[in-house]
């Protein structure tokens, strides 16, 4: 689907290139920070009628921009331009979390010029030897692909190669650009391909077909012989985006669907088939007491990390597990390499709703019962018991993105009811505290281009990490409303270990002074609130202005220095229980 | 020399022998960000009486700052902590500095228990695998030792052997370090053993004794011959602190010393042997002159890095070049492994000075005429040429630490006289744009304790990086002058590169309300200035509270956003000239 010009002609460019690529894509935003290696890639991107660059105060949270902007657009991947060394290495957290959560970013690397190269200059940004490959040895530890462009010759392949496998994989691929290679020409030949299709293709190509009946037939006894069977969806239906598929599974079978932490807003809370969240040994015990004793499991996009499943149980029985990943699949222990469920599920609801009805299977009656927080008077400090119902209850609307820093969001925002057709956007297993500063800007650009509303819930310690992230906000026009926990530390962190301790202690800030600091000459609309109780809080809600969410909004949310939401105090003990 | 009462105990811990350590080698502040694989050693920390835990932002700024803090102090050595995955590998670009840099820093990473890397755990802040190891790998790139405790038997040995390593070589290490073993047993024997006597004899021995007469007799040969001997201090000798051992040297036997840009205040301007600051292709021409007709050139601690040297001449001979390395020698062109300056330097002195006295060699006679400044009005915006003398001549002050962000800042800075006793310090080689924030911490700690005043330079897209470590400055009770250079961008990049692109435009900040910000309980005195013309700055400097620095203070320098200072508008061109 050629969508650039440079297409009419016979050649483009390596720079041109990746652009029309990433443009074909459906990327819209590309972000990093410019550095002398990357300068003369920026100015095409500048020039790009259909991509905007968007320089983000450091690196770190650039990579976390794109992995924001990867989760939550239509293009379902993001671009990150760093500059060689400093700016590579500062983004590499962000890259490896990218990594960790399945998230698909092209991060491109201006490197030095192939002359300096080939003389072995000791150039700036290098460890003062005459290694240029360092980097890139270094980024092969947490992206599925890269590619060190030497010559024009392979370019065209050696790009779709590094995008191809981040879509197949969603993961992050690394390219090394240098300046010199940007305006080398290039046949343009390759760009008529649809890499989207491409990629389906080859995974079509790559399935064993005798292997496939095997992995029905098997699954298909298990199912037969099943008295409760149930799916359970985690972090591969989120990433690879197979929710909708799974779930057509389910209802052409009628069997129930539970979520891990990791998938919790993949299928709504009023879907009739919906059992519930499933989170290990800290799980309602409702749930819990169903899940284990179910006797055939189809999980799907399998996370067995340690906050996913509280570290105990999800020990169903291997021999009524089934596990579904984008790249195998396993039944009964036995893995089956090169067939995911990208291909399976198709194949796999057809034949199981081919499959002779059985008597009903037991199906829970209903949803587990709301946990009625204690309610305290209107006008004392309201309690993390309370504060999260009461924002998903009034405020949470359809389509909203709501993202839940490392810490007491995260977890709390698991255990209340989402709107459907909300999303919930947490960083559970790579949990790397600030992340969601970055990951808002870029979510926060995909959802403004949907029409939904971007909702951060961060922590006081998060936000320092990362703060300066807001100034891009503001600076890229788009208007979160950002929900700063002002709990006087790392709380997580006390619950952990070390409730006195001082080193989980921060600098107070004047957290309602961050909008106007970064934006002196007051380009924007915006707005401050602070609210400590229910009444503040419920004011806040009925306000239409702040609802409306057209400018960019921060609340300073006063809680308790030590409370701690109760899905975060039972992870915590399971994972004592467990390890120490 | 043991300090601590645990000594007088047969028996120690983990954490407690790393504090000692610490603690002997004379480190008093150790910097990170506590996370839930660290949180039990960070307890040690915040309990032992001689170290003061200093909790960042974020991990790069804290590995900054720990650059920093071993930059200035006494120690020479700084201390990083951070936890597993998420927080080292944000730290990774400072440590990659540091390494680049010649500073050591022991970097210790809290890591998974021993019985989680048993069990194979997928732990959060991992790549979603039970690999325990991978960072590691990861940090060896940029580390010149590393050790992964797993059981407390070889633990006294192995901190020492990464402690010695660091002082060795002058780099980072990377121990890491899982809780389990923080309160394991060990012996204290080792602890009798001062490290720092223990490197100097392990220097000693792993010297061949036959090859020092050679090198001897080799220097002494060109010395006898050369008609314009001269010395070229370079980073090394900042690093390995042996500039006054290589003063003595050339007094002994009245030779000129000149220095780069990487050793701009290891000789002060005022010593008779000073020639001036050598900088390759854009050296002062009386400068370039002498230097490229030297017919012997003591080269001490070479770093021939693009930026330091311009790329280009620094094209003495190799037959009249000699380079005293920490870790090894070259003479013309042969290299003597383990013959290393600090071993050298003394012995070098004495052979040097018995050589009979020749004929007066030709000294330069004067340092090179002041570069003078176009004045312009005094009510006129300050210009880059102006602004830099302006604050060298009327402000810097003898044992001022004076810190130059990457930009024009490191380069403007180079070219003014500094008082004796002042040391410029700047991040040449590695140039990572928002290190000096970080650093500042560190080096305004070191500073304070020894009575100096610590100014930091940094333009405003530098601090658009890491800013938030202001606010640590501020809960650190340090008191840095921060001077902002707000010329509305990444001016350096627009030299090189794309002066009217937005991409290197940034935000603007109300750089005068970040203190506030940062402290609205107004714990500690502050002040903020904003200032544009000659007369602003000069009232400035006339300003008795402003200069005492007894509180935190920012400055607001507005400068031209097309205005750089020549020395950075002529490293880039002779850089140009080279490479493109």
């Amino acid at each position: 689907m050629p969508t650039n010009s440079l297409l009419s002609h016979e050649d483009t460019t390596i720079g041109a290139y990746i652009l029309i690529r990433l443009a074909q894509l459906g990327i819209k935003q590309v972000h990093g920070v410019p550095g002398d290696f990357n300068l003369r890639f920026l100015d095409l991107i500048e020039d790009h009628p259909d991509l905007d660059w968007v320089g983000c105060c450091n690196e770190l949270n650039a990579s976390y921009a794109a992995d924001g902007y990867a989760r939550v657009s239509k293009a379902g991947i993001g671009c990150l331009v760093t500059t060689y060394g400093v700016g590579e290495l500062s983004a590499l957290n962000g890259v490896a979390g990218a990594y960790a959560e399945q998230v698909p970013i092209l991060h491109i690397a201006g490197i030095p010029s192939s002359k300096m190269q080939e003389n072995k200059a000791i150039v700036h940004h290098s460890l003062g030897d005459s290694n240029f490959d360092t980097y890139a040895k270094i980024s092969d530890f947490v992206t599925c692909a890269s590619s060190a462009l030497k010559t024009p010759k392979d370019a065209p392949d050696e790009i779709d190669r590094l995008l191809k496998a981040a879509l197949t994989e969603c993961r992050p691929v690394y390219l090394s650009l240098p300046p010199n290679l940007v305006d080398a020409k290039i046949p343009a030949s390759n760009l008529k391909i649809d890499l989207r299709q491409k990629v389906h293709e080859e995974l079509q190509l790559q399935i064993n077909p005798k292997l496939v009946p095997e992995v029905l037939a098997q699954i298909s006894e298990l199912y037969l012989k099943a008295k409760k069977p149930m799916i359970l969806l985690d972090r591969g239906c989120d990433a690879f985006k197979v929710s909708t598929e799974v779930i057509k599974l389910a209802e052409s079978i009628q069997i129930p669907v539970y979520t891990t932490l990791m998938a919790k807003t993949a299928i709504g809370v009023h879907h009739p088939l919906f059992g519930g969240l499933y989170k290990g040994g800290s799980s309602d015990i409702h749930i819990k007491e169903y899940v284990e004793s179910s006797d055939m499991v189809i999980w799907i996009g399998t996370v067995a990390s340690d906050r996913n499943t509280s570290s105990v149980s999800f020990n169903f029985k291997a021999s009524e597990k089934i596990e579904l990943h984008a790249s195998h699949t396993v039944v009964r222990a036995k893995e089956y390499p090169s067939i995911g469920f990208r291909t399976l599920l198709p194949l796999l609801t057809q034949r199981l709703s081919s499959l002779p009805h059985k008597q009903k299977r037991q199906i829970r009656d209903s949803n587990p019962p709301a946990k009625i927080a204690k309610q305290v008077s209107m006008n004392e400090m309201i309690t993390q018991a309370e504060f999260w119902p009461l924002w998903a209850e009034n405020f949470f609307e359809p389509n909203d993105i709501v993202i839940g820093e490392s810490g007491t969001a995260s977890f709390a925002l698991q255990d209340v009811d989402f709107p459907d057709g909300a999303q919930l956007v947490c960083q559970m297993l790579w949990a790397s505290i600030g992340w969601s500063t970055g990951a808002c800007l870029g979510m926060a650009q995909a959802a403004q281009e949907q029409g939904k509303r971007t909702i951060l819930f961060i922590g006081d310690g998060s936000l320092q990490v990362s703060v300066q992230e807001i100034s891009t906000m503001i600076r890229a026009g788009v208007k979160p409303i950002i929900v700063v926990i002002n709990n006087d530390g790392y709380v997580i962190e006390r619950f952990i270990h070390g409730m006195e301790r001082k080193y989980n202690d921060i600098q107070p800030w004047k957290w309602t002074g961050i909008l106007d600091l970064f934006d002196p000459e007051n380009t924007t609309p915006k707005a401050n609130y602070t609210a400590e109780t229910r009444k503040e809080f419920m004011d806040l809600f009925k306000n239409p202005e702040f609802r409306k969410a057209d400018r960019i909004q921060l609340v300073e949310a006063k809680l308790g220095r030590e409370d701690a939401p109760d899905g975060l105090i039972q992870c915590i003990k399971a994972l004592r229980e467990k390890w120490e």
